[in-house]
């Protein structure tokens, strides 16, 4: 199953000869291009600027990023290299407040850094390795999880999908429509970034998937004309109490989803975690003014008008149907008991 | 009490010397620019074209382009004019079919000229003195529906409200901060065509109202973490059942606003249209998808990706907490009842 390029996160995150290739989201689908990073505060700047996107891919740039800070300061002494990398770990993690897989990696990935300095081994292979093989282990997640979504799309079922699900979204799709379901998908735009028009309406449509483009706002009309069955999206965050941070806009979906009695499943990849026990402990990472502002680099209002924009919010476990895992399909009361 | 030039219909509407010069609210407030029509067909167009916007303005521009019909063709006997205003009728009538105040002021609009043929006037006099008047009657409208909004207000409310809501919201605002209300508003910037950072949120400015540009889709996050205490719009159509249609994210917002104790008042303005006994009898009107798959005239999706626009939705009665008109605030329920 060949799986097209956004959903690939080998072909989107590439580590090679010490330079860090990010496909720069930001110009996608209009230009396939990379951005190449080769000192940690270029990789940090991408993830802040949003040339990549998505919880796991945020987090794998971010591993590199210190393979690349242990690459770029290799002739250091091994105690100041400790002190560098772990410093390059903080500026990572203080890029993006939401997800928490970005934190698991670089922590994950800053402990096989350290010990791989006393054990004198290369920091860098290590870690480049180490980050390697949880993309692997990611590939391995999102297909798993993509096997027991497509359950829920039996029978023809049309999704509504806002901002990026990832892999497991179009595994989903791909396997209903192998077990003969012919599935087709809207998708809001999702503004002010349009992950939606720019990264999920052309990766399903390069999967072959029947994709409709809506206004973010008509989705309570979609929902409420009958037009869509089922409403997936992936997380930025789930919670141990079965809450979830996703992109703004999830919250308003998810109510007026239930209200109609169309299921919310959330694709959870690797499942709840385990540090975030209520949705209490979730920042809600405001981003800047200035992104609601402007619409393609113009301003849209005059000066003077002040804006906010909270890039997620939050859904409590009443509005989830289920949450799928690598696991299996489970209700949101069951995520505390998830780690066992 | 002098109003922004958006909320001063006087001011993006003016007929004068056989032309009618339309405030393009395609380019405010980037540009305070007019379009001139002198017949017919440019009349309808700048209709179609989102040139002019909202239910009121939309009717007196369509009115005054019978006007220009009538001139046009002054020459023309009396029964080929008569023709013709009748023609000219059906086609400002087929411009866009959600608002009810299109046809209210294009069927008076033409009785008044085919009335005026009849007794040997000049139609386009007369067509145009009928439609001044009724703008005159509807600034008046405004104005007593703002002030019976502002009792809504008071306490220092910060209110919610997407597109556009005309004057009323204007004067409502002006009239709470009057009576010593520090009154705020947040606005949703109402993709695709940007009604609340470019219509909204410059007029309120204008009116030295403190005005907070969010995504669509905060709405959800804005309500629940308790930042704004009333929702408020105006209507496209109010129906005797006391079910409204609006822009379309107004029922996703008002389904959340329900759920959270934010009370959703309409602007009604005139009141319940008298031919439109339920939601059924509303046509949501379906705009080009086009407008959807580009930003800034740029396209945001791959060649290939549909999309579907529904312009506007419909809220049941039972998430409207009251409905403001020139007579008062009154429950949905009171609609079926309204014009006695």
């Amino acid at each position: 199953m060949q799986l097209p390029i956004l959903a690939d996160r080998f072909r989107c995150v590439i580590y090679e000869e010490n330079q860090l290739k990010l496909l720069n989201r930001r110009v996608y689908p209009h230009k396939t291009e990379y951005v190449v990073c080769r000192d940690v505060e270029s990789v940090a700047k991408a993830i802040e600027d949003m040339i990549v996107q998505g919880a796991a891919v945020i987090a794998y740039t971010a591993g590199y990023g210190l393979a690349l800070a242990a690459n770029v300061q290799r002739n250091m002494g091994r105690d100041e290299l400790k002190k560098t990398l772990t410093k390059a770990a903080e500026r990572l993690k203080n890029t993006r407040p939401t997800g928490a897989e970005l934190f698991h990696v670089i922590e994950s990935s800053l402990a096989v850094g350290l010990k791989s300095l006393e054990e004198g081994k290369n920091p860098e292979e290590e870690i480049a390795r180490h980050v390697y093989s949880l993309m692997k282990r990611g590939e391995e997640i999102a297909r798993k999880t993509g096997e027991h979504a497509a359950r829920l799309l039996e029978d023809g079922k049309t999704v509504l999908t806002n901002c990026y699900a990832g892999p497991a979204l179009v595994y989903a799709m791909l396997f209903a429509r192998e077990r003969g379901s012919y599935v087709k998908a809207y998708v809001p735009e999702t503004r002010p970034y349009l992950q939606g028009a720019r990264l999920t309406a052309p990766t399903l449509k390069e999967a072959g998937i029947e994709t409709t483009l809506i206004p973010d706002t008509s989705v309570g009309h979609l929902i409420k004309s009958g037009k869509v069955n089922v409403y997936m999206t992936a997380a930025d965050r789930v919670a141990l109490d079965g809450s979830i941070a996703n992109k703004v806009g999830t919250y308003l979906y998810a109510v007026v989803a239930s209200k109609h009695g169309v299921p919310f499943y959330v694709l959870a990849y690797t499942g709840p975690d385990k540090k975030t026990h209520t949705y209490n402990a979730i920042v809600v990472e405001e981003r800047d003014p200035e992104e609601v502002l402007t619409l393609a680099n113009e301003p849209t209002a005059p000066d003077g008008v002040t804006a906010y924009y909270p890039a997620f919010d939050i859904v409590p476990p009443e509005y989830i149907a289920g949450l799928v895992t690598e696991r299996g399909v489970f209700h949101p009361s069951e995520m505390k008991h998830y780690w066992g």
